[in-house]
């Protein structure tokens, strides 16, 4: 059977914990879910109200770059959250933000182009990229930078993937920190790719969009995340305005376009901000328990979790092989954490991260579990 | 801006006559639609209602590969259609046919490799190769053949794409004539990826399956045609089982799984069998008044439509600019058909394509006018 080289991506190491827990419950075992990235809630009940009503109409194909209402919607969004007029006609919906990467990229790179972005980071990124012949170049970050990237560590490469709040760090960028960023790429030539699908999900000051520096930036958002909508695949990008006709023939082409419920939900769940911040509001007492529990528990080398629902935390002082040991706490705490390797090939043998997507009472029984488990270690 | 070579992809030129079509329907004309490659129709009926049922659930991601369930419907499904025993591990749930070509052509072929397809074909192949740093590769095909590629045709590719329905064409492969071709390809080292998204749709004969003839092939379908699920953007691939675990890998990274709320209306509408069968009658009959209508109109020359929803008519003797004689036509009769050069570039500008995929009133209208345009030219 003939196969590509590029198809060759690495497996998700995370997977295996999922199916461990997942053999665990299958024997009467209960597990508290720290590895997974999504909310526990459902979509909006606005959305899913809109839904139902729609559910008589066709629902055919839509245009490729999304219902007009719901770009409209979207760049509303922009001026309620940072107070920026943004032209709906460079709102494009994709099929989550995982399509807004695949027309991005095909968009800006040709085969054998490189794209850097800060380690620890989204796996899929830098599969994406293998997947379509591009180049993922890491740049190696510090805990005492967050976890985010230095103007001065650019490399050599056409495009940069900025990504605030951080998955795994859960760190947010200042603006001056995005513009130094976004100075330092322009000036090597750099096209800006800034990944924004945890905003709305910040703790303290509020998350910056890109667009607040310039418009010379593709920006990447999803409704998986502050909305609760992750299996929806509802996401959108905003593109300058030079781009909008090639970013149309590619949609055309390579999604002909976004799932038309999942826009009619989604266009809904723009004005469900009462049901959005009730959840943000468990999010924060989650991660006040997070930020109390793990030093408490021994993980005491831990990022500032400002944004997203994820606490990255340095166990390099307890391990050296994050899969065994999330293995471990998975087998004795009925806990399941991801293991760094997923984000950081080189160094997350040495890190875990905890996601606090889930419901307070779960995050306040894993951390018993856990305080528990690393006391009897 | 930077702009990549590959994403600068062909317009669709179909789109400039639905905007016409919009536009002379803003001003109040009544146009036919005969350029949609979509049914008119809803999801059937119980797709949408266990939809309804499912909306109290979470809906978040699902795995990678698909619901099981809908994985083991669909496998069924070829027992019921053809006889073949599949195991439902090799089904993959894609967003899309759309998305099912990305994933074979990300697993399959690296960039610069070349993937040959017959000439009128979908558009869309050539793009969304072209997109991925790939070579399309077009076989010309012959009216007397209809519009089917020859073995002896085949080109020096490492892939092959074969329809069948095929769209423009609307024409079927016998069984005898798609292991010809199949074994022409794998004489000559190529891959074969067998698009069947118009299976269900056949007026006489079945239609077969590649899987009828072999299980080294990639078989691509969608719920979009037979159970009228266009906007639904739910899909199917069937792999060779060496295949299963890179496609998994690269739908976690390039996907993370298809629409959830479409999945379970996808896996209810395997039972809609009724709704479906419903549908091609509506279909048939439509194609029965074309195959009298269109020749008596003056389109005389058409490739034997035996599935799909698709009439393509050789119109040499009329022009050799099918646009802008689609425009005269929508704008002298008030019908939207497609030029051919969507379809062949080569040749495309003495072809049209008509769609009978809308209600049999429509297509009668339809034929009216354009019988009456023929007429008074």
């Amino acid at each position: 059977m003939r196969t590509s080289l590029r198809g060759q991506v690495d497996p998700f190491i995370v997977m295996d914990v999922m199916q461990a827990a997942a053999r665990a419950e299958a024997q009467g075992r209960h597990i508290i879910h720290m590895e997974v990235g999504q909310p526990g809630t459902p979509a909006p009940q606005g959305a899913r109200d809109a839904l139902a009503r729609a559910l008589e109409q066709p629902l055919g194909y839509t245009v490729a770059l999304g219902l007009p209402a719901l770009r409209q919607g979207i760049a509303d969004l922009y001026h309620r959250w940072y107070g920026v007029d943004l032209d709906p006609a460079r709102v494009v919906v994709t099929p989550g933000s995982s399509g807004a990467f695949i027309l991005a990229f095909s968009a800006l790179f040709d085969a054998g182009d490189r794209v850097a972005m800060g380690d620890p980071g989204y796996p899929s990124y830098r599969q994406i990229l293998r997947a379509m012949s591009l180049t993922p170049v890491g740049i190696p970050t510090r805990a005492e930078d967050r976890y985010q990237p230095r103007p001065t560590d650019l490399p050599d490469a056409q495009g940069l993937i900025l990504a605030s709040p951080g998955n795994p760090s859960g760190t947010v960028l200042s603006l001056a920190e995005l513009r130094a960023l976004m100075d330092a790429a322009a000036a090597r030539g750099m096209t800006v790719i800034s990944d924004e699908i945890y905003h709305g999900l910040s703790y303290g000051a509020r998350c910056h969009s890109a667009l607040e520096v310039g418009d010379e930036v593709i920006v990447i958002n999803s409704f998986s995340k502050y909305f609760s909508m992750t299996g929806w695949r509802v996401g959108w990008m905003v593109v300058p305005d030079p781009m909008i006709r090639t970013v149309e023939r590619l949609a055309q082409n390579l999604f002909i376009c976004p799932p038309h419920a999942s826009q009619v939900a989604a266009l809904a769940a723009l004005d469900c901000v009462e049901e959005a911040e009730a959840n943000l509001r468990v999010y924060s007492e989650n991660r006040r328990l997070m930020l109390e529990g793990l030093p408490r528990a021994g993980f005491d080398r831990i990022a500032p979790p400002e944004g997203a629902f994820y606490v990255y935390a340095d166990v390099a002082h307890l391990t050296d092989d994050s899969r065994a040991f999330a293995a471990e706490i998975l087998e004795k705490a009925g806990v399941a954490v991801t293991p760094g390797l997923d984000f950081d090939a080189a160094r997350g043998g040495r890190t875990l991260r905890f996601s606090y997507a889930r419901a307070t009472e779960d995050i306040a029984e894993g951390l018993r579990r856990l305080t528990d488990f690393m006391a009897a270690r």
